[in-house]
């Protein structure tokens, strides 16, 4: 363990050159906390929109950015008992969040109200922390916190699917594809919709039953009830919101669910629909804030017990973590967009990463 | 028994005038049907509406109006077991959805595809009847399945609530006000909204905690917030719809239920939520259908267990049934309007009415 | 058709010479009624104990026998909706038990208190079947009613389970199989127990994750354990009952359930468990009878989405019905044991059986 | 606040004689610690457990004995968040267990693993406490932790009841007294067996709407069928185990549910339901350890909505503790024995405590 540090912190919000590398001096435990040497971060959207200051949480100042990553623990308080040295470990996204129900107690984010991973060591509460899932690169398991999680409670929070329902995902964003692969582990079928018809085969690939290509089919809330011999998705992972509710709501069996996860575009702030999309349902519109530890762990347990492996588009080096949001805000990403850091383990995973789209990234 | 039964039809849709009361011959049961002398039966929303040609349903040609009604068999088929001449029965909403879930096989309803209640006598399957609950007069069994089974499948058709957890009901309807009565049985608070001051006391006087005039407090979802001590309401009963859904959201607690009963309105047939409003909610949106008999029995059973009575705005004799059309239409009452029919049993219930408005009808 | 049905009746309890082949008139179908001309039954335990007398129900005097089979609809009532004339359908194990909670109107069964499968040709209600999902052949089809169904709601009927938890299921009888096979599609690890190591390789094809050897290991609870990393299964099919019932529940996890699917043996009439199994438990222990329809048409349309075949051991000819008995009693079977009728259908599944035991019958 | 705290601790298991008051510093707070000054301590069966050596957690060496106590906060940590000087607080049963399930983290208990509440001052992380619902006085406070949320979580902890449902409660410990009020509180029918009729009166006071003596009536599960018309109970809280856990069994609906809070016996460690008992039922068998601080402040929620006050048998002073264990040992007590201090707080309780047995309490 080197004696500096080098953390990347939001300087000044608006602009990916408001992100500065700076070097400060390694930490040190407290009681009840340990120190990891990360090895791998991810972006999501909430990153770009705390960069942004259109997020909902306001970062504190000269926070240090991104709620997602993995890495080894190098040092741990004289009262940590979760964890050992050599341990791998992952953030939660709610780290206050055990069990139950979120509560105002429970508010705090990683690169948001607390520092964020995107440092060579950085520093949490024992409890903050998760087991990595055993066959997992350190780029694999930096893509679940928030995306996986998501998608995990988006699945498992409701009135429980059955083998052969079937679940509707919109487009290709990272948690869409996580969404995909859990609900081929609960036995579902998955319709995607995409207006790219370049990523039905990797749709395919991933688990998907049917892609409807939205550029063809505008009104795709009657090509699912078509492929559902009328009956319409069983829930529906509504990640864009105002621009899909009313479509979403349409898909949806009678005793359907769609799960809300974002309630405002670009252009709208509102969720509308239909009394036509509606009156004649008996669907329940349920949102979801990610998950807790607890859910965390379940889903670390399926990960694990199924050798699932999320999907990584591109991985950029620690120095050049600008790029990488540059690259991910450009919106082309099939899969998790992560910045890996180097390490000196010997405990290191020796399995190559799963499913990279480019292996050797050529970003300019 | 006499040989004729005087029966009302709708002869022409549009207006009351178009319901038509004309001599039938007596009812004879086929072998798993009985006959029911009927004794009393109450108005909803939804026999305006088919009256007006605007309910989702269309009504079948010269229909028996009135799906809630109440009386006495006095014949039954020969293979007919749950019931036996003399009993009480009441119709199911749905008479065909017994259990489960709804489907397409059930989509029958009294006064709409099937002949209803709005004669001396009425033959149905004995499956489409259940018991009344003693202790209940005429009226008030009539006063039950429209309007009663569905406050009760708002309150118990979701997660459970608990003795203490807060529902906010929207105005003084007669679905309302069952729902004030059943949530007390459940040892719930109620917050009643109403811009008509003078209800309030017999709103308390119904169980209701706190009444929140809209007409001074229009952002009486602030209001809600503020007589939960900040948590909000956990579960609110939506009759309204587009006016309302987006406050009805705001009221709620961060993990309520909005169940919501109504998804048009004269000026509007969309619910718009705002960001605003939900962006930091959990609240889940559900819908109920009425419910089914499972439901029903089970809410009779409450009903008697409790000795819970429904309010009785006013009642009409049989003759003046287009008068309780008008007066119902006229949109003041405070609980149900109820047309009875006279009868000639043994059993009839002798106790007195319990809550009725005006004693002595001077509708003119 | 034939003017001659041949039908098989039990004309005296206690031994399989009781079960006498007979001709009958060709039945006709009443006005809500199909006439189904079976291809396969299959038989259960229930069928030797309601041949024993030992049944809790008792045998209707001269009943059919068989509760679970196929066949194709030849003849249906004038007022029947569900099925057309060469339809494949099966009986349900509860054929008057739709929805919902199971009452005292629904105690009947086929091959009971209602004649059974094992005829040529069955009359039935139309609202008493189900259509054959898919892909399955008549023999598959005849074996999932009791068993598939019991296994199904086993699994699905309580607490949901999450992708990667565990289950637990003892012997290799067939609704133990189904179990794996259901387990699978949930995305669940199966441990089963037996005492013949010949069958590990076959139940590890069905997808068991680990075989315990209880001859071996009579301690198999915490061999579970030890599987489990000292967790313990998720959730026990219980459906050995008084000699396992302690072991089932010291091997499931602290929030498990144990599945008690059979509550007697042939010496004990009693299940104990012990303080020492439960003070330290929160395991719920729950029942299911078999199910119901809703439940049944959720089953088959997981058949038929993820394509799975139930395991047939072994196939008899009509005419050898009574040595499908003889041979199932003997205990050895890996599968169904299925007897099979000829038939004149163009529609006839063409695919071969799956996973035939043996393909020539040869018990003497 | 003195400088010298007295503090009983058990300086010698199996007889109340090891009980023995000392004199002590008075606790200082750790940063996230409170110091209560206690104003009521109240016992439990598992207190006398303990005591005698057979309670399955071990208690630690010379603990302060007792886990439910309320009292006033007079000191708090730097870092203190959840309460201030003044407050009136009582312990968490499961002081470590906040929410979702228990697990092997939280398994420490006052006056086992960690030091109790009999004393004049306890120190206890402020995440260990809860707020005492407005309108107890200190006895009442006392009194609910184990036996009120045990009550609480049996009654919700499984499929919800109906307002009408019936719950047989087993005696008149104070359990079974809490679990009338909160079912009366659930709109629930209570059933009550006891064998002491002289305690009848008291118990219909209490809300009990019949109460058997199986003095009289030994096959009282014969008798809570009747009274339920052929029903049966819809949840049993089993507060017996061995001697009773059979006709629990049979004394429950097809449906019901039978929370088994006592798995062994002064002469038996074996639960046994017999097949005549269980064959027929649908019945879930489920178990509860006590609950969790979620469960706590939902219950204390349900108890201020409602004014619910606990019984109180009798009260001994600080300084008769012991005799208090003697007086709780003898088995008489209808209601809570508790053990009060003296406070010199101006926000003391003004009101007469509810039900108190004997005004003047006179134990020799």
């Amino acid at each position: 363990m080197t004696e500096i540090n080098r953390v990347y912190r939001i300087e000044e919000l608006g602009d990916v050159e408001g992100i500065v590398l700076g070097q400060e001096p390694m930490p040190v435990p407290g009681a009840t906390e340990i120190v990891v040497r990360m090895r791998a971060v991810s972006l999501n959207k909430r990153d770009l929109m705390l960069l942004d200051g259109t997020y909902p949480m306001k970062a504190r100042d000269r926070v240090v950015p991104l709620s997602d990553g993995a890495g080894e623990v190098v040092a741990v308080g004289e009262r940590v008992t979760r964890f050992a040295v050599g341990d791998r470990v992952m953030g939660g996204y709610w780290p206050k969040w055990v069990s139950g129900r979120i509560g105002p107690e429970h508010f705090d984010q990683f690169g948001a109200t607390l520092d964020g991973m995107l440092a060579e060591h950085t520093v949490m509460d024992e409890q903050w922390a998760v087991a990595v899932p055993e066959g997992l690169s350190w780029a694999e398991a930096a893509a679940l916190p928030c995306a996986g999680l998501t998608a995990w409670t988006s699945l498992t929070g409701g009135a429980p699917l059955r083998p052969g329902d079937t679940v509707l995902t919109l487009g290709t964003g990272a948690l869409s594809l996580l969404a995909i692969q859990f609900a081929k582990l609960l036995g579902l079928k998955v319709i995607v919709t995409t207006s790219r018809a370049a990523n039905a085969e990797r749709l395919i690939a991933l688990g998907a039953d049917h892609v409807v290509d939205y550029a063809v089919d505008p009104d795709w809330s009657g090509r699912v009830r078509e492929l559902t011999g009328g009956r319409g998705a069983d829930l529906v992972v509504e990640t864009v919101g105002p621009a899909t509710i009313d479509r979403s709501v349409r898909a949806s069996a009678l005793y359907g669910q769609v799960v809300v996860l974002i309630t405002r575009s670009a252009t709208s702030d509102e969720l509308t629909i239909s009394s036509e999309a509606y009156a004649s349902s008996l669907a329940t519109i349920r949102r979801e804030f990610v998950g807790n530890r607890d859910q965390l762990e379940e889903m670390t347990a399926a990960v694990a017990a199924h050798g699932l492996r999320p999907v990584i588009d591109r991985v950029f080096p620690f120095e050049r973590a600008r790029d990488a949001y540059r690259y991910y805000r450009g919106g082309s990403a099939f899969g998790k967009v992560v910045i890996e850091l180097p390490g000196q383990s010997e405990r290191e995973s020796q399995r190559p990463m799963a499913v990279t789209r480019e292996s050797t990234p050529s970003f300019a």
